[in-house]
């Protein structure tokens, strides 16, 4: 298989609303709409400039793996970067055939479309989200 | 100030050799030629594919941030990620007049032209990087 497009870099934080500003303000980005993602246990939000997109992912599940992974670390902190797969199933079972061990059984739903992650034990210590855009969201 | 593009996500390893294959072999991406970064006491590597870029970085000094990162964690893990800039020293002067806190005192030498790292601290638990891309690497 090959990856795509890196969609984008995931940060973990405690508070959309408390992590929001330092991106708008400081950095000059823009953020998107929140979504709560219920397959994921988390309230997620895009925040875009020219080409470089973060999403923040905050937890609204105790016992989501954001939830535990925040708790562990004690801060927000980088969570995951995301590839861009032409079609999900074909590479998960590519990758399944490697050897490869998924983190959640099937995919979700993410904010752009379908997305499943590679446990990090399989990927080289990073969480890695695969997604199928969905075709909605156009070409960028 | 405004960021541009994503330029990379970093993931500290403990060998590039080691971790290579997983991103050649299983995600299909390509690996360039491996450089020493001797300011920031690192080997790096970029990795790419169709638009994804990331940078393998291990460390070769066991007193630089990078070592002492992936002592505290154990394993490789995500590090970083690169946002370009236009103009690096305005964007260090103005982020500076906010209050945000660089983690070395001046740019160093990056893979892709001169960097600064701006403390996790300052930028919502993230190690940011921002890189003045130097002319000869071209425009992609």
């Amino acid at each position: 298989m090959n990856v795509g497009k890196l969609h984008h870099a995931a940060v973990a934080v405690p508070s959309l609303a408390e992590a929001i500003p330092f991106y708008t303000s400081t950095l000059g980005m823009r953020a998107g709409e929140p979504h709560e993602l219920r397959d994921q246990g988390v309230r997620a939000v895009f925040v875009e400039s020219g080409g470089a997109r973060l999403e923040l992912i905050e937890p609204i599940d105790s016992t989501s793996g954001v939830a535990r992974f925040l708790a562990e670390r004690g801060r927000a902190t980088l969570h995951h970067v995301c590839y861009e797969v032409a079609d999900l199933d074909a590479a998960l079972r590519e990758l399944a055939g490697r050897g490869v061990e998924l983190a959640d059984r099937e995919p979700v739903a993410g904010l752009a479309g379908r997305v499943a992650f590679l446990h990090p034990r399989s990927a080289g210590g990073v969480l890695i989200e695969l997604l199928e855009r969905a075709p909605a969201t156009g070409s960028t």
